[in-house]
């Protein structure tokens, strides 16, 4: 059986194929007023002229499997703050208050309290505030020790700072932001084909990258066209920007070292169709505004560089890595 | 073994304590900000001196695991709704905005249809859209078409409307507005007691309440009190509208005919304490405003009657029913 995301159980494309229906199922009167819907990173409903209320919903698939089975539970829940709050801020929106779901077959003390301070430390990273949550002993539905989790976060974003995609062009710069590993996508995958003596790695919490992009907010001489959060699909995220143009990455981020025992298993194009291969936040600017992005995340301590560009080779991905040239299909 | 809620597997007590906990692990400045946090209906954020967001999450517990087994998926998502929906009115916000979390080991076609045609469904009957959500195929953490659903809702309330209890006082009038049956709560003692052939019964869906009593805050002749949504920990939610009072009900109303079934398997105060008992939302006004409550209910065709009243028996909940006298405690 070959290791692809699909093999592992995952169907990408049938999920898509079902948020397609889903959408045309719940379109009603009201839906042509959002400034963004499903299907973006956030759903952005307008309560002013001027502002609007940005949501996300997500949760961290079976990393959450592979946190019970390490029995180290403290971190799972700055994954969850970040799969949230990192999708905030791809529309520009500014994180404020998260919220929890935690279900369970059973509350157990430890588990539960570990689970919530990993949520707090997330919020913490997020600056946003945990308001609220729903905490639920679902018996029979989940095994001893499983659990599920699911946030919800809002943000606050102005109608001039808001990120559409639409003002990219030709000739952009990409600026990579990196990744701390797999963060919380394609565990399906990366479960079956990692060994368990080095399952630790996985765990890796994803990193929050809230703080050095609401920084970049407050610049008005740095225009951020687009920001993408390497998630589910890893690296076709980017075709979420703008239809019609395409991408040119030839300067990729080193890949954490997880990377060189997922390379043994999965071949190179589905890697980057899974996971983020070291890139976790992708920003897009004009050509002269690189540096000063790269220098905001840098002071930051996280790791950017320019990555590659905006080309019009429209649809097409075009990357370089580790000397072989190779495309990624929408 | 005795049939109580606990013995069913959910120790409400246990549960309080750790929202308790999760409270002060979550705890940060600017908490103090927030119009109502963790522990009441809803999350209430303040964007500016005279509006703010409201949020809440909720899901629908084990009513899933039962909709699932007698196959009949379409109107657990209306369940969903109601029990973010509902929430969202306590504290006076107008609701505005849903995201669902579905999660599933794999992504069956019709169920997923299903499950979203009734959360679109009360999203129409609650005036909300639907403006997002996630859906996750989550192998191996989930068994054969079991899933779990979250939902989460956002509206909006402007300082004058907030609706917090501290107005409540002795002799104010408690109106009941009738429930459709269980409801979204008690389910893992409900599912335990009542036989497989009438499990039909147990599925109506949660009804709506926004509808009313959104019109009820386009009145301002009517000045709401408190709102109750009867959940988990069933007529003990009162408690939660204003330390000090106690309540008396003396003319609760009919009991859907589900909870014939329950009564034999069941103790009358445990029944009260887990259930709705025929009472899925109560509203508090001053005796003058109980009419108009009422005709505004009747209106929107719902059953609503003036059930008892507001005492300065602190902390007390005394109930009459079926002619037998029982007290509830907090």
């Amino acid at each position: 059986m070959e290791n692809t995301y699909a093999a592992a159980g995952v169907d990408v494309l049938k999920a898509e194929a079902f948020v397609g229906r889903l959408k045309k199922l719940s379109r009603r009167p009201g839906h042509e007023k959002l400034w963004a819907g499903a299907g973006g990173y956030a759903s952005v409903v307008p309560i002013s002229d001027s502002q609007a209320v940005a949501l996300t919903t997500d949760g961290v698939g079976t990393k959450l499997l592979l946190a019970s089975e390490l029995d180290k539970l403290d971190t799972i829940g700055i994954d969850l703050v970040a799969m949230c709050a990192n999708d905030l801020i791809c529309v520009g929106a500014k994180p404020l208050s998260f919220l929890d779901y935690y279900a369970t077959s059973k509350l157990v003390d430890n588990y539960a309290d570990d689970i919530i301070k990993g949520i707090a430390e997330g919020c913490d990273q997020a600056g946003m505030l945990l308001v609220g949550g729903e905490t639920a002993e679902v018996p029979d539905l989940y095994q001893d020790k499983h659990f599920d989790l699911a946030g919800f976060s809002m943000g606050l974003v102005s109608k001039t700072e808001l990120i559409t995609g639409d003002d990219i062009a030709p000739g952009d710069a990409i600026v990579g932001v990196a990744s701390s590993g797999v963060h919380s996508n394609g565990f399906s995958l990366a479960r079956k084909v990692v060994p368990k003596s080095k399952w630790e790695a996985l765990l890796t919490p994803t990193l929050i990258y809230v703080k050095p992009v609401v920084e970049l907010f407050g610049k008005p001489e740095v225009k951020l066209k687009g920001i993408v959060h390497i998630t589910g699909g890893g690296w076709r995220n980017l075709f979420r920007l703008k239809d019609g143009v395409g991408f040119s990455i030839d300067k990729p981020l080193p890949e954490p070292e997880v990377y060189a025992e997922l390379r043994k298993h999965v071949a190179q194009e589905e890697l980057f169709k899974t996971f983020n291969m070291g890139m976790g936040l992708a920003v897009i600017v004009n050509k002269a505004h690189a540096a000063s992005v790269i220098e905001t995340f840098t002071k930051h301590n996280f790791q950017a560089q320019l990555v590659g560009q905006v080309t019009d080779q429209g649809d097409k991905l075009s990357v370089e890595c580790n000397g072989t040239k190779f495309a990624i299909a929408n």
